[in-house]
């Protein structure tokens, strides 16, 4: 690991004062947040102006999957800066061409045509509005447990508290459940039973709601934010073949799960289901350059191949973060990225939370795979009473915002949601890197316990 | 001007083949279009594979302020890259807090929060959201004549056929005429009776609205896809009125206008008026990285002091597009780009394209300021009657097609959209490059005017 540069407390006061004063940051009260000033970052690690250094089991916000500072995405980065950093999207750029080659090389199915956005919530955006004018009907289910982003569709199609400052009532957003066995909605004995109900679910609501005003169901393949839950054996199929059943368009949202966090290039691959749109973003470019975009299959191509296509931005396949994709994916491929995740979740991350979960009677549940793992803490194994109730704030949220501190002070910088913390650190993590996270979250999770009723 | 590199068509048929096959593009019926390969760029040219160069009169979609490559802000970027490309959004980092710092000393009045996007789009619609919640009222007033961005909200405020196929008729989106004396939608025989008239309009309309069911009034400072109307003296201080008395949030809009377009930072400042918000993207960074923003004020940062922002996105704050930022304003400082804007305006742009209108017939209306000017194309001065029709598809087209293939034929890349042209090089355009764009105009307005009833 390089040397930590001295530090500098005074620089950092000085950027912590000018983000103070100017910068209004995402979903959050203004006055009640204390960002931390970071002063560098390099593979798994960040840290501060005051010689700290931080594990980075949080990935940013799960976008790093090539982790910090790459060398080769870096230098991609500056040769492309070089040469042409911008350009409008009316035209053929290489860089831009290329990125959606190799990313095309990687969708599955006939997902061949990339339309590129700047981030996730563009991307759902305007896979929403592929399915709307392919089908020409209004509606959108989604899933009450999701999140799909800030902008007006997105967010209206989420499932997440966020969404309730900006429920416009009128986005043609419908929620249902999707199968979670561990607080299942369908009161299911076994994951058999779980995905057959929610399916069962899935048909009534789309019976009752009318088939013929339902444009797209849209679904995170593992949902993530809202706590990595994969979905059962057959339950995606399961979708799919109702969404063919009633020629509604089926979106798989990988913003999250896509470019190797699950252990494939996407994560759709475990289950072997092709959607209608697939949509991209973080991991794509490990979120070097802001980029997102959807993968369209053919058929929704050829709706508008004569028609146009009733949406757009200023910098749709922007040269600069086409080029730090496509470095990223050729790092990815040469690296074996995508295998590494895979066995570091199998051989490291999976067994050493379960061992935890062994331990620690404040776990609920452990699930994941991949660098892409939640664990669900609980007051009590049996009753499954979480360790925060839903949307906790303040002195709600104490036992959460504890374990996170106490996180924090053995050098891991944790994910938390609600009442779950997630492991997602870069995909290309170290074994030894992630064995010290595990270390952290064994720490903290000691704090957790003294909340649950074993203690 | 450095030589042109030598012509590799090869190359070029290779980035075209993989864009037709991959690239899904804005805006567009996919197989109707035919993107021109670009090979490179450099101030305000821009070159194909095959050895020709253009002089970029659009600045791309109307965003590279300081033209392509200024190497002060590529080494910015090349600098940034190399020491922090990403970070997450709930940290203070220096190229964050930097670019906040110097956007807000910029800002009018007491706009002194920077909110960071990733494009204009998601700044409207944030902006939006901060409105609604800030007064708790749902309906947001718009223009006939404006864009606003392609996601939901941004689209269906949006005054342009592309909102069409989009309205959701359901987003609160209220549209309302604003002042266009070429055009005037009330009958104004000068400025003074236009903006009265324009006022009485708005004030009516919010009437029958109901005041208190309106969020916002969002405008652009001088619409620019619309057709680039500065707007007669007195009006934007009348909606200002108009807004205090009804406790209305004032949006201004300058993604496209902001940034030194006008020939001052903000084009707000032309007019002596302190928006609520203002939105701003495009020129902030010269789009070398995707980056947009809302500057906030006082009173509308108090109402998320202790309250959350419902709003967010993955890159908000993105270093990387933050450090082009902070040296795009450096740059434009130390160049004084912005005055030079202003002189390329009154001495060179305005008096030639007003000179072209003399002796053109086609043209009918020459409008615009610093390095933004619209040309309004006709096909009679008397009747004003517009040399295509508004919307006009493939051969009811012809005339403007026509008139842009000739630009580009002679060296000239044209913003076109409807029946007007838009002369919107570079900010820091030099004197000969802007003679030899109003050359290229000349020579093409010859065949426009073969359309006029003069002809
Ligand atoms: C699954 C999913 N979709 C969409 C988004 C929104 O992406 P962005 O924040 O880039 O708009 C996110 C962000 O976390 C996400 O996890
Ligand atoms: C005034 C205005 N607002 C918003 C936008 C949308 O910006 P973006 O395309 O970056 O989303 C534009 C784009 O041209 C614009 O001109």
């Amino acid at each position: 690991m390089t040397p930590l540069p001295s530090p500098d407390p005074q620089a950092g006061a000085a950027v912590k004062a000018a983000d103070r004063a100017h910068v209004f940051h995402s979903w959050s009260a203004q006055e009640l947040i204390d960002p931390l000033a970071v002063a560098g970052a390099e593979g798994s690690y960040f840290w501060d102006y005051d010689g700290n250094r931080y594990l980075d089991f949080a990935s940013g916000l799960v976008f790093t999957n090539i982790g910090y500072q790459h060398p080769k995405v870096v230098a991609a980065i500056q040769e492309q800066a070089g040469h042409l950093a911008t350009f409008a999207p009316a035209f053929a750029v290489e860089a831009r061409s290329e990125a959606a080659r190799l990313i095309a090389e990687r969708t599955p199915g006939d997902l061949d045509k990339i339309f590129f956005t700047n981030g996730g919530a563009e991307a759902v955006e305007n896979a929403i509005r592929m399915a709307r004018v392919h089908t020409g009907r209004p509606k959108v289910l989604s899933a009450y447990r999701s999140y799909h982003g800030g902008t007006t569709t997105a967010i209206n199609v989420t499932g997440d508290p966020r969404r309730w400052a900006n429920d416009s009532g009128a986005a043609g957003a419908v929620h249902f459940w999707t199968p979670f066995l561990y607080r299942s909605p369908f009161y299911s004995a076994d994951e058999a039973e779980e995905c057959a109900r929610a399916l069962e679910h899935l048909e009534s609501t789309v019976r009752f709601e009318g088939p013929g005003t339902i444009a797209a169901v849209i679904l995170e393949t593992i949902p993530g934010t809202a706590g990595i839950m994969p979905p059962p054996p057959g339950y995606l199929a399961g979708v799919r073949e109702i969404c063919d059943r009633h020629g509604i368009v089926f979106i798989l949202d990988e913003v999250m799960a896509g470019f190797g966090r699950t252990g494939k290039w996407f994560a759709t691959e475990h289950f072997d289901v092709v959607p209608d749109l697939l949509t991209f973003a973080k991991g794509v470019n490990s979120g070097y350059v802001p980029l997102g975009g959807v993968a369209i299959s053919g058929a929704i191509a050829e709706t508008f191949a004569k028609r146009p296509f009733p949406g757009g931005l200023t910098y749709s396949g922007h040269p600069l973060a086409c080029a730090a994709a496509v470095a990223t994916i050729e790092v990815m491929a040469e690296e074996g990225t995508v295998e590494h995740a895979a066995r570091i979740g199998e051989s490291v991350l999976g067994p050493g939370l379960r061992e935890l979960a062994e331990r620690h009677p404040s776990v609920g549940e452990v699930r994941g795979m991949g660098a892409f793992w939640a664990l669900e803490l609980v007051r009590d194994r049996e009753t499954r009473e979480p360790l925060v109730p839903y949307n906790a704030k303040g002195e709600e949220n104490a036992p959460m915002a504890a374990f996170a501190a106490e996180c924090r002070k053995n050098g891991l910088w944790p994910f938390v949601n609600m009442n779950r913390t997630h492991a997602v650190p870069p995909c290309n993590v170290s074994e030894a890197e992630a064995e010290q996270g595990l270390a952290a979250l064994d720490a903290a999770l000691a704090t957790a316990d003294e909340h649950t009723t074993a203690a």
